[in-house]
């Protein structure tokens, strides 16, 4: 028996055959979206924009599977696609979609087709910071259980912020909009021929982390409370939704266009619809104790904790909601905005170069002892996501003199996103989650080990690898395995189906202490630009960075550049 | 009638051979220093270690002065170098050299010939950071107006910190130097075949802004001062000097030995020995009311006073001293300590490019509005010399997205340094001396319009640029003509031997307003990393820069870089 898991990523589309049984991966295929910049449409007049063409997800999910297919049957002489028992899908998140009453895009209405407002509007999408801070202020004043679920700020990434800001900037959008819908739920509708928005089985996985979604507060927010933002928002909750499902619950049955579209078996099962990460954690074989970190453009962290045991509110994660990953268990999100793309716009941006720089300026870099470069760097170049939740935050490099080098600005920007992960980490378990290893995932986790290794040093915990390198499909996979009846639960079906790489990080003692006190500089920059703090004394830090840099390079480190 | 000019840089000596009648420039060689890293001597183990070779000077002179005689001998038909009537010699400093008590560098000396601390102690080195901050202690206790006259803070760049530190890490070459001479004074004494160290005809201009000599306390510190510090430093004064002479006065005249091997007239004077920029202010034609800014590797700013006029100590300036400038006027100097230096990092060091990559990401930067790239510098790669002389703060980028360009960094580091040239200007204004307009020297001023207008924009002065793209080495040898009785006095000479350019930079107000902003903020952080403030709100910095880059790319930007 073998199950089909899609991944649909900000540049691409990954469709993914495994072998129920033990998880071995069978068949894959990767489709790049055809449209805009690598997939994502841009606006010339507000580098805030990123939005994606709808049609690039039909295209990618039809050519991906059936691409994925024949990868399987190549390669596995006893593969048929026959004996698929079931499809998951996983997408990024919040990127909803406006959608007609017929459950098509308004993109694919002529009248729309060239608007950048009536395409998806992707995760990454920022244009809408303004109204998610009214969101937040009005939650805080008005519903503080609401925004007290996601960290005590709602976030311009997110749902409402997105389709609000639509109606601000683009009403003939919004007005001619019948419903919206996350392209985590609106996919899988589509392989189950949905034909009308009401109809289409949302995941809880989106609902609870970016629509305020709650059974606490029967749903989605109240009326009255969408009013005070727009009455038309108020307007727009009776065509959106009433009911969530969790992983264990299937969005529909294969239907016979896509069965033949695909070349499948119609009927099968399609699992609910999440994201990426969480379908990823999944895939990592995500328990109580485990941090999953997916590690790509940006980084998700997820957790989870059993229900019965519970957790306080955490001020600035994105959302602590039931069964949003896990069946039974609250699902924690973090994350951190940019972390593979800092290090893409160092090498690729700046100093203009090739997967060939990364890789010598990963030499290089690991040849440095911490503290060795005198830099610090904060990780906001695209906002600060966890635990600030501020989009309108940048990036910061101190510690510079003349003799500083791309390699140490490489390495300053790898440990600016270490110090950002260890302060998800501290948030965490100051509220009493408990976290005493990290699994990460993606290409950055895999090949850097130096990366690896700076986030054990600096973090202090225990980090490892997945031994899929496509976890998140792997994960959809799985959900639609157990609803295929190839595993009785996602337990069993995490067992059979995920592992771990051999490589094990430890935390190394001599580094650490650098690092601890590394990170204490950190914290005065982070709080002080983050605005935690509003009274800081930042007279210490260059003169500490000089005194680390100094004793590190005293220490026996490599010769001075000259 | 000519003098001769001769500049002794950090990296080559130039010798210009000057018409006195009406500052032609009839012939000019520059000659590198053959020894380190383009006459640099580094070490391996410290990046604070800046030494040279002193045979480099002896080379370099001989060299240069024949080459510039034989040029002008070819360009100039009624040229002869009979019709020589006086040297100048300007150079680095502090920059203080070791010497035996035959005037010889101890570096000539074979047990000390590879001895880095034998060697002379380069301006840019840094090592005496410690002894520097006590000096300053010591005397803001002991000796307030010492320190009071050189801006409250004593430099790791000057003389008495130098040596101090030569005594603490190197005992055996201290009690070996039989006296210390900064080369701006000992170049001239060898070209006078001045053969012992108390014979030694010192300059006001070191003597006054790096010694703490003063007449106002008898000359160089008191002995019980120097004993606070080290028994062996109160010893040391006593074979260092007791009177010093300004640049109307002759530091000798032309001994047989180096009129031979120059080709010279034996007996012409040689003008007193003073710094590249004091001289370089005077070749600009400063008077009252002008800031000279030389600006090169690092900046340094000159203005004048009249002695019968006088000013109020100036914190965080480099001193006041009488007659270290002009004759008869109070020079003050104040500087950066890195400018052309951090523009060649970048573009250089971390871009990797060379002369074509300055030019590119001139034209890009050009292209950009103020406030536009959302990003704010500290010009601090190699420390502060004014207003915060402090040589152990680094560099600092702020407002780093995924698409800041390496033009967009390259622009925020030519604002960084005009944001500090402003800190700089308005200092010195707010105790009393009057600052209307700015003359800039040094091949940045001369090819790079878009430095000086942002300069202009951002300091709300007129910018101007001298005449002569030589003008330490012409200040040198105005003085000289001096000397040689071509002119009075140095104000005909000036008047006689000085022009500007035509090109005239004013502040563009709508320029100014937003860099009036930007200031704002850049004093935030100057001031907080600075330590002029120990409680600092850095909580706007990141949103003020970003809305200040949203207003200036809505009104008419470039588009997007996609």
């Amino acid at each position: 028996m073998y199950s089909i898991g899609i991944d649909f990523g900000s540049n691409s589309v990954r469709a993914l055959v495994v072998r129920c049984a033990d998880g071995e991966e069978v068949g894959v295929s990767v489709v790049d979206y055809p449209s805009g910049d690598q997939g994502i449409l841009y606006s010339s007049r507000d580098p805030f924009v990123a939005r994606q063409n709808p049609a690039d997800y039909i295209y990618g999910l039809e050519l991906s599977v059936r691409n994925a297919l024949a990868s399987a049957a190549a390669h596995a002489t006893d593969f048929s696609a026959r004996n698929v028992i079931g499809i998951g899908v996983d997408t990024t998140g919040s990127s909803p979609l406006p959608v007609d009453p017929e459950n098509r895009p308004l993109a694919s209405d002529q009248r729309f087709k060239d608007n950048l407002d009536a395409q998806c509007w992707l995760w990454k999408d920022h244009t809408s910071f303004a109204e998610a801070q009214w969101i937040t202020e009005r939650s805080a004043r008005d519903r503080p259980q609401f925004i007290a679920k996601c960290g005590s700020t709602y976030s311009s990434e997110w749902f409402w912020a997105k389709i609000w800001h639509c109606l601000n900037v683009a009403p003939e959008v919004f007005d001619n909009a019948y419903s919206w819908v996350e392209i985590a739920d609106w996919i899988p509708s589509v392989l189950a021929g949905v034909k009308e928005p009401a109809a289409i089985r949302r995941g809880i996985c989106a609902a609870g982390h970016k629509a305020l979604y709650s059974e606490e507060w029967g749903g989605l927010p109240d009326k009255d409370f969408l009013a005070s933002l727009d009455p038309r928002l108020s307007a727009l909750r009776d065509r959106l939704y009433r009911e969530t499902f969790d992983a264990s619950q299937p969005a529909g049955t294969l239907c016979a266009e896509w069965a033949d579209r695909l070349g499948l078996p119609e009927g099968i099962p399609i699992a609910i619809g999440a994201f990426d990460v969480h379908y990823g954690a999944i895939g990592c074989g995500v328990t109580e104790g485990m941090l999953v970190k997916v590690i790509g453009t940006s980084t998700c962290d997820c957790a989870v904790v059993d229900v019965s045991r519970g957790t306080a509110d955490i001020p600035g994660i994105c959302g602590i909601v039931p069964g949003s990953i896990l069946p039974g268990y609250l699902g924690i999100e973090a994350g951190q905005s940019a972390v593979g793309d800092i290090f893409k716009w160092w090498v690729e941006g700046v100093c203009e170069g090739d997967a060939a720089l990364h890789r010598k300026l990963t030499e290089e870099a690991a040849v440095l002892k911490p503290g060795e470069s005198g830099l610090l760097a904060l990780d906001w170049n695209n906002g600060n996501r966890t635990i600030l939740v501020d989009q309108l935050l940048t990036g910061l490099l101190v510690g510079q003199t003349l003799h500083t080098s791309r390699s140490d600005i490489y390495r300053a920007l790898i440990e600016g996103t270490a110090f950002g992960a260890r302060a998800i980490i501290e948030r965490i378990r100051e509220y009493g989650v408990k976290i005493d290893r990290v699994v990460c995932t993606g290409g950055i986790a895999e090949k850097n080990p130096l990366l690896m290794q700076i986030y054990a040093d600096v973090t202090g915990c225990t980090m490892q690898v997945a031994g899929s390198s496509q976890t998140c499909a792997l994960g959809a996979a799985l959900a639609a395995s157990v609803l295929g009846k190839a595993h009785a639960d996602l337990a069993q079906a995490q067992q059979a189906m995920t592992s771990l790489r051999p490589e094990v990080y430890e935390p190394v003692a001599e580094n650490a202490a650098i690092y601890d006190e590394l990170y204490g500089l950190y914290r005065i920059l982070h709080d002080g630009f983050g605005g935690l703090r509003t009274s800081v004394d930042m007279s210490t830090v260059m003169k500490e960075l000089l005194r680390l840099k100094s004793a590190q390079a005293q220490d026996g480190g490599r010769a001075h550049a000259h």
